[in-house]
């Protein structure tokens, strides 16, 4: 197709289209005239990554190239491909290490993947951004003195871990590698703010039932 | 106790508190002499209130003092209070009132707090800042074309309303109002990374069962 149509098929304007590939978060079309690329099917999944990442994610430019550049190495395997693309996203606070509380809170944190027998978790330690960002928000609880103990956490492991079935159950059912590479980075993005609204929605409801006039 | 205590009790460094105290963050001490001014233990609390929605939450001073003020506002019944306070805390996107996909995804959110028997949300309506950032979420999925069918929403709802029970447990174990409206807000904030980190943890462990070497 041409730059029209996919402009049209995406819902993206073409002056954004032409921004994404100078910006090589698309990669060029397939050169037809001096003038004129025609662009694949590819192209259309990409760029629905791609405004998942920047428009929904809000995720700077350079970023998202980091994702988009992590899901592309075809010298990983399609786990590793996956892995490194989710760890490229943002992933907010880092422990900082001269707290205390941090170097507890790893501690809880290694017991917590221990108990859930989530070995792989336990073979990437540190290395994972998401293990880090866990020891930072455990750091925080205990630092403000707010609840954290290991049984409390354990429930949210338990409930992440039936969600995550699901959640692998959508990515397995696309059928090329590059279709399931992009779709657990754009699920893991998008589905964020859908768990978040939900607790904060069945957290109103709960509250309303408990103390509700 | 005097600044000193209060800024070693809290951890927080005595110019941070001063900030906080011009900027309405903190009620004023009670004033001693001239220059001193006495602290009590609401103030330790408070403090560690600002910090989990500043330091923790990223807000914005200005978003900070409007959800304490929701917090502090003594018309209100102690449920209102809690709610009125969460509202105020950053949501993410609004759903684009001319896009047709938030009319379809508000369908969606509606059949969804059927299905729940979520009635104090459905009496809410998108009044709740958290019901329009559910709608955004699922009008992304829609126009990105990633799968959102209700039966996938309810699960994250039924495991959300798992987590409310419990979340609401810890809230009800302060002994006052007050404390119960700061330990609303403040857990709130601060399970938000833990859940989304556990998510992602999750995640990396099923897909490495899956379809690891």
């Amino acid at each position: 197709m041409r730059l029209a149509e996919l402009s049209e098929r995406s819902g993206v304007s073409t002056a954004t289209i032409k921004y994404y590939l100078r910006e090589r978060l698309l990669p060029p079309g397939e050169r037809i005239t001096a003038t004129q690329a025609e662009y694949g099917e590819e192209h259309l999944r990409r760029l629905r990554l791609v405004r998942a990442l920047i428009q929904v994610g809000r995720m700077p430019v350079a970023t998202a190239r980091e994702v988009l550049e992590a899901a592309e190495d075809e010298s990983l395997s399609q786990n590793a491909r996956v892995g490194t693309a989710v760890w490229a996203l943002p992933h907010g606070a880092e422990p900082d290490p001269d707290d205390p509380q941090a170097a507890r809170a790893r501690g809880q944190v290694d017991t917590l993947l221990e108990r859930m027998g989530w070995a792989y978790c336990q073979e990437l330690g540190d290395a994972s951004p998401a293990y880090r960002m866990l020891t930072a928000a455990i750091a925080s609880l205990a630092r403000l003195g707010y609840p954290h103990d290991t049984e409390h956490l354990l429930l949210h492991a338990r409930l992440a871990a039936e969600l995550a079935v699901s959640d692998v159950d959508l990515v397995e059912a696309y059928d090329t590698p590059a279709e399931r590479i992009e779709a657990a980075v754009a699920l893991t993005v998008l589905y964020e703010p859908v768990l978040l609204s939900l607790r904060r929605l069945a957290q109103t409801e709960e509250s309303g039932r408990r103390f509700g006039e």
